[in-house]
């Protein structure tokens, strides 16, 4: 294991350090020349909220430049590829192109994509999550409820309540919902346990940098109430999963070795890092601080490398 | 283990036969004989929603008339102990007395006012709940926020978007709330991992019989979601936890091998007996059947005795 350490933040890399037990100091700009694919996060890595960390557009703006290949893989699921490449545009990333996307509202459309059932409109697709998943459901034609259209449903208990769901379901997305509610997760309750629907989430992790001012619940938190109701497990699609790398990591064929992955979280970026056997550095501009880190990590995972900020590839 | 069988459910009781490997057969007029104390859950054996079961009025009329001890004991919380008593007085028990009924709205209160700097209205507590727990609350006039409050607040995320906390509160009280949303999961999330506020819930049940025809969310559901993003775990007020009670056992001071516990879970009613150290009887008019039980019983929780119905002790 090797340290990268900037001035900005040596206590916290002090914590790690002492961990993780690390001695030997790597040079930023080694790294830089080493990889030739990167994997970037974005929330926490790349931006906080609105807000672009320091430097970031420079680092992507000459990776891009210098032929490196760039993608930007996220649990977000908030918006489609296209909202996204919007985004990316407006904080000045203007090098970015689709193609460098790969989120998990548009993993989502492709998993039902690809099974008959789904893109015959035969089977519908219950949804827990914001607008981006059905702007991607929508774009391949397949059929859903829930969502946004759900977001004014009330729950008034009375004896002979009950609520009626659409047999024709035959799964539950479940994914970040800023109008999560009771009727939904009735509803998606109902569906996995009554009708046997599948259980896909987008991913679980607990917090998120939704705005820079503070932390928030992340899909983690919508999916934990979830598997709660249901017993079951529900098949992850985002990180730490490999279902939406695997495409271009087939495509690109070349040696892992020349891959690294640049995220916050040791329970998602990294562990997706370790679960495609390419290296990982973890950055501390997101959700991940020493303290955090030290406390609750039971699972085990370890960065390949540690950098306060990716602004330290400059 | 023994076993009563009725002819309503013969599959139920075959299977629980099966897996318990259950020969014996006992009379539920014997046991009717043998306890002195009966400890009853609501839901599910008393009552769906506001459906009373067949022939629960009559067998609570006889114990009381008979000079048994009666104890309703409810992990619900959306009632005071007050509007509960109404409740079984609209339904038709009209035996039953405020003292009969040990609920974990009451028991909620009961545990801030023991406290000095809640009874002094020093601190504060956030409520994700209904009602009843306000209720009971304001009744010993202690001081919250939340709960109905908050049904209406609405997160938009915008980049300077945050929630400002209340810096005096020092709980969270969670419970099941019909009214549930992101804001509140966010409030919470802040009071606990910002201000290290006590977490405290009523109960981890995962489902619940809140109407008739069928089954909803539970406390567990908005439990868990809490629990996901606070990483930590919650002191648990209800069963199967004694807190609710002790003070009952204690001025009972009687021969434990006296009291049974009657309910339709597993996780909370008969673990709660076995925490009691006191004889239990599973009923399958509520959550818990057969199939569910052979299932998903990774708790090793056994009942001493099992009846489809209460009806059975007449």
């Amino acid at each position: 294991m090797s340290l990268i350490v900037s001035e900005a933040n040596q206590n916290s890399c002090s914590s790690f350090m002492k961990e993780w037990k690390i001695e030997q100091k790597v040079n930023a700009k080694d790294l830089y020349q080493n990889f030739e694919v990167f994997f970037f996060d974005c929330d926490g890595v790349l931006w906080r909220g609105d807000t672009v960390i320091n430097g970031a557009i420079e680092v992507i703006n000459k990776l891009i430049n210098d032929n490196k290949k760039v993608y930007f893989i996220t649990n977000n699921s908030t918006k489609s590829r296209d909202t996204l490449l919007g985004k990316f545009h407006k904080l000045g990333f203007t090098c970015v192109k689709t193609e460098n996307i790969i989120c998990t509202s548009y993993a989502i459309a492709k998993y039902f994509h690809s099974k008959e059932e789904y893109k015959s409109r035969q089977k519908k697709i219950y949804v827990i999550g914001e607008k981006g998943i059905c702007d991607e459901l929508d774009a391949l034609d397949l059929d859903w409820l829930g969502s946004y259209k759900d977001n004014d449903k009330k729950v008034v208990i009375h004896d002979e309540g009950e609520i009626q769901i659409d047999n024709n379901i035959g799964a539950v997305v479940v994914a970040i919902d800023f109008s999560i509610n009771y009727y939904k997760i009735q509803y998606a309750q109902l569906c996995i346990n009554s009708i046997d629907a599948e259980f896909i989430v987008s991913n679980k992790d607990p917090l998120a940098n939704f705005t820079s001012n503070q932390q928030w619940p992340g899909t983690g938190s919508i999916v934990a109430s979830i598997e709660q109701v249901s017993f079951k497990k529900p098949k992850v699609l985002g990180k730490p999963n490999l279902f939406m790398i695997e495409p271009v990591l087939k495509n690109l064929n070349i040696d892992l070795s020349k891959v690294v992955m640049i995220g916050d979280r040791l329970d998602t970026d990294i562990y997706f890092a370790q679960n495609c056997k390419i290296k990982s550095i973890l950055v501390s501009t997101g959700v991940t601080d020493a303290n955090v880190f030290l406390n609750h990590n039971n699972l085990n995972i370890k960065p390949d490398y540690f950098m306060t900020s990716i602004l330290e590839f400059l």
